[in-house]
């Protein structure tokens, strides 16, 4: 299976300070990270840092010896020191290589051959026909050679700012069970859940309006569940919920 | 039943930046108030910010008006306007008196009388002999009197450094039900805990040591679980384990 989450653009909203901003956002990419993840959405919920969201969690995703190709100095990346790293399988630290081994790399063209960075004290030669950020699996190590490859373990997230409110984006995701986070939704315990199988949503409200609130009635939720039952505070974070929801959902699923 | 939380004065052994320091200790403080722990124990384990993790958890579970009252000004709290409020029950807002209604208070002698600022208006006379911060039920509201009182809803959570390792700081807290996480421990889906009565602790390792390798074999646990089975990232943080596993329990208690 395949877990999708659906944060709002609005995140932010309640937090003005730039380096807790950032330090916020690494938290849902820790979250992800942690309980693996696949597909992070950001909808649209009258925020307006979508963008910001976007790319902190992409740079936080992208394996540290990657990120000077891929991310040019930005206003949005001043303060990304102050998140943790994920340190998940698909962050490989410099080592000898060694053959079969997958790594994430960044391929181009220099002159008739394509070469790629994986992080390596050399680059190496790529057999097959790719460019940009791709994964690979090392083939030979003298002359060092890669082909493109399949993960075999989790291999981080992908982030799509959708551009739509949560309705709309949930569609796009075409999930096979879609799950709502709600104070007011049914006690969690309550509840007979299928198995998690396939392409598995759960979406979040924003800091001042709920899931429910933002639906606008346009999406049939399979489940609406509260999973903070009794919850001692007026209010939980959509970060907090995040990891608190993910942590829970991770012992009921069963792959 | 009541929770105690055990966390290291190493808490934040990896974070330089002060406001990031002050806003993890935030997330320790909001995490414990959301799922309704009652103490928070801080042990010894080589770190240098027991105080200060202690002043800023004690602060942020002082109702808003009562900070002036029972904080001077410190170099500690330089930065607590970036944690988020908590908002629990005893957080209670400016209003009307009214009769029965239970808040927290600073009471103060003045004259031959004792006064209370319960957060209104104007002060509140105390009927019975008691000073410093307490629990009070308004029995009249004019004049506006108060008696002191127990809560009954959640009430905060007291803050203990204990200035000693883990293993004599668990047994300082005469527990009924001691766990402890650790990555190495036994899924959590694959024990029958008893109820959860008395009280129960808690423990969470250090950045970079877990619960057992700082517990030196002095205590024994009833339970050393693993609450985030197949976790993706190489580490968890403490943080971030003490909001999952709450999560979880807060679904295995039944009172």
């Amino acid at each position: 299976m395949a877990w999708h989450v659906f944060i709002p653009d609005s995140l932010l909203e309640e937090t003005d300070d730039p380096k807790i901003r950032t330090y916020k956002v690494g938290q849902v990419a820790r979250a992800c990270a942690i309980f693996g993840v696949e597909h992070i959405w950001i909808y649209r919920a009258g925020g307006r840092d979508g963008k910001f969201i976007k790319t902190v969690l992409e740079y936080m995703e992208t394996p540290q010896y990657l990120r000077k190709r891929l991310f040019p100095l930005m206003p949005e990346l001043r303060y990304v020191g102050v998140v943790p790293p994920l340190r998940t399988p698909h962050h490989k630290l410099k080592g000898k290589p060694k053959v079969g081994e997958i790594r994430e790399g960044y391929a181009f063209r220099k002159g008739r051959k394509i070469y790629a960075d994986i992080g390596l004290d050399e680059l190496a030669i790529v057999e097959g026909n790719i460019e940009g950020r791709a994964t690979f699996r090392v083939v030979s190590t003298r002359p060092l050679k890669v082909v493109p490859a399949k993960p075999v373990e989790y291999w981080g997230y992908r982030v799509h700012l959708s551009g739509k409110p949560l309705a709309k984006t949930l569609k796009k995701a075409h999930l096979d069970l879609a799950i709502a986070t709600s104070r007011k939704g049914r006690d969690v315990r309550k509840v007979n859940l299928p198995p998690l199988e396939g392409e598995v949503g759960i979406a979040f409200g924003s800091p001042r309006k709920g899931v429910m609130e933002l639906l606008g009635g346009e999406y049939e939720f399979d489940f609406v569940l509260n999973t903070i039952p009794n919850q001692k505070t007026k209010t939980v974070r959509t970060e907090e919920a995040l990891l608190a929801t993910l942590a829970i959902f991770n012992l009921i699923r069963r792959d």
